[in-house]
């Protein structure tokens, strides 16, 4: 019997449950514990194709990264918006060619429902890579999975989302996610950047959460923060933007007032939302994060590509 | 007693004649039918480097996922043209470098007579992957390997070919292969947008061909219609662009005045030539037309890199 | 034992010696003696991440090249001030993540000092590619390996460095690398081009130095001529460089003047300091000397990634 995800496109966070997860969680921690000979069979011979639509130099590395460790090669379009379109050629016959060159397709394009289409004319299986405003499922499978593996659960654990809650994709995406856990979430934006109310709609009825602006206020209580960018570009004023910047800053003087245990965790890249000095503290795991995100795109890939899985 | 393609160039498609085609359509053949582990193994360890100084990322995908299915690594420049000669470096060294770095060179450049050029100075095999006004002999080579596969022949055939047959490189090539096979060729282009009689006076005399203007008018004749992009930029004049655009255009209602088995081939990409409701229905071909095109490219690599052939 | 380059940094031409030096020599006449099949196993599976904040489409292929010759992949950011400072993200952490991808780094960045910073901050080990305004030691590396393979020897040469001293990297970390040995140097150059005395008084302890504008004064002594390109934009005055270009131009008039045996080597791209028709003379090197540079890297490579050296 094949596993759940051969030849399997993934295109939305909603449409993965926790059995899914858990799936792609124990593939994950096989790869990690692979030899590189091993590993490196899962995907040998093997293309994956991406395309860009926007730029993302962290999130197309780090398939690339992945792919290679499966022993298989990338090929692709980096900015496909200025390549591809500039011919006048359709998102359609693009995915198409590009799938014909392919085994697995990686894309990431600015319009929302742009992976599912895409999905529909690729002769291979499709992996969103972020789409529109809200979907960027790998994001929230390695976010996942750096929270079960870093706090050896997800269900029970306080969880703290702090930043620009309402431009970001991959908060979305989180929330989602979290919805198939019991986990009691707390989001805290300035005002002009809380999560859009239309969105969260669907989001509430899985996950109830709290908001609120002051980020210090509950700080003692949270077991994960997840901290987000917030980009000068949102604030028409910019008096606005330098205080909000401020007042959501993760320093030494914050992590005092946290959990022993908490984690603080960052999609990446940071401007100065955190402190560089609490890189080499405990708390720090953004950058284990990152390499999560190599591991759970490697075991994604290896599940598409491998009938019997991994 | 080696390959004759062994550690050879392909400089244009007037170097070569049915015997060779034969062995490129029969190696293509043979790499379709390989196992994944087999057809891996012929370029294994072995590196492709490309130039392209006209943007091409189509055909360089095409090259890149076709060494990649022979266990091979392409790197290069996809933009040569600003990078290299930013410097102010000749095409001669910026080709002898790249072919210290490689095993078998890909070329693309708006001059014409560029590759044999390149050829002359580079330290390994050169393939020209499109020069100057006429020359792109793998786009010619998959089109000839198309039509014998879906068509099992291609002498006898009666092809039409439609578009802008002044300004594409792909028509003077394809024309040059036809030249020989006994094959009725009937070229329609709007009057601004004819084949250059100079250009054609050569192909001529071993393929006579007919002229005319309107397409529907032998529609139901043709074996193959071969369909190129017209572009908006060649015309001065708006309206005449879209009353020719108009009347190229291949829709449903054209099918139904062609053969029952005919093809419907193009180079891509489009723009509307060709309406996406002919997608899905048996005459198009232009897809599979893509894939051969990788396929066809992985044969020439094979017979370059393997004096024993494949 | 464990050879001493692996899991080490190769950050300035300063930290190596003659005895270290010996080692890569050694390791690169392996790795051109070995047979593809051997070679790449040095490097299977395994990932090379660049960095490239000034571009180097030369050197950056040079190394993807030697890394593919070894079995493994690269991936990285050809572009990195462009794509990655665009997000705001700091040199540390654009380090970091591509070392969380990676096996080995190699970058390429316009400040002095980046590279041991960057190092530092690093999870794997760093090459670089060029920094600043004096280091590049792979390049120096290449050089020595070229007057050693040529020449059968250094200690004894007598070579002549001429063309732009005071700003190529490539001159600063040569003059270094020379250092360790019993050479005999000329520099020659155009007053505004002289070395600079800040950068050379360390220099100058180990290797004395002689300077002159005049290139064909002492031609006839030297046994190594190292040609580096003039740039126009180094000059105020458009007269001043049209004067200088023609007076350090090596032609063929050139070679009657310069020791049979001598050897020419120059770090590439050219402009017109060596006239094509040396090419083909036996004086020519710097083409050699250009694969000798993937070859070095290869070696390099192979050292850092495997703990028995090879």
């Amino acid at each position: 019997m094949g596993n759940f995800f051969f030849q399997k496109d993934i295109i939305s966070i909603r449409d993965l449950d926790r059995e899914k997860f858990d799936t792609i969680f124990n593939a994950t921690d096989k790869i990690i514990a692979m030899s590189p000979n091993e590993r490196r069979e899962l995907a040998r011979g093997k293309t994956l194709g991406y395309l860009f639509f926007e730029p993302s130099t962290r999130t197309r590395l780090s398939f690339e990264a992945a792919m290679a460790s499966l022993g298989g090669t990338s090929i692709g379009i980096a900015d496909a918006l200025s390549s591809s379109t500039k011919k006048g050629e359709s998102l359609a016959d693009t995915v198409r060619i590009m799938s014909l060159y392919s085994d697995v397709l990686v894309l990431r394009h600015q319009l929302d429902g742009s992976s599912r289409f895409a999905a529909e004319v690729s002769a291979k299986p499709l992996i969103n890579a972020g789409s529109g405003t809200e979907e960027h499922p790998t994001q929230a499978i390695l976010d996942l999975y750096t929270i079960r593996k870093e706090k050896k659960k997800i269900d029970g654990l306080k969880i703290g989302v702090v930043g620009d809650l309402k431009y970001g994709r991959t908060v979305y995406s989180l929330l989602y996610a979290l919805g198939n856990y019991k986990v009691d979430v707390h989001l805290i934006s300035p005002p002009a950047l809380k999560i859009r109310a239309d969105s969260t709609y669907e989001i509430q009825k899985r996950l109830p959460f709290k908001e609120s602006t002051d980020l210090e206020e509950n700080l003692d209580e949270f077991d994960v923060l997840y901290v987000t960018r917030i980009q000068k570009e949102r604030f028409a004023d910019a008096e606005e933007y330098a205080k909000v910047k401020g007042s959501y800053k993760i320093g030494l003087d914050m992590l005092k007032k946290m959990k022993d245990d908490a984690i603080i965790m960052h999609p990446l890249p940071r401007l100065d939302e955190i402190s560089p000095e609490v890189d080499s503290t405990p708390y720090a795991k953004y950058f284990t994060q990152a390499q999560y995100g190599k591991d759970t795109r490697a075991a994604l890939l290896a599940l598409i590509l491998n009938e019997k899985g991994i």
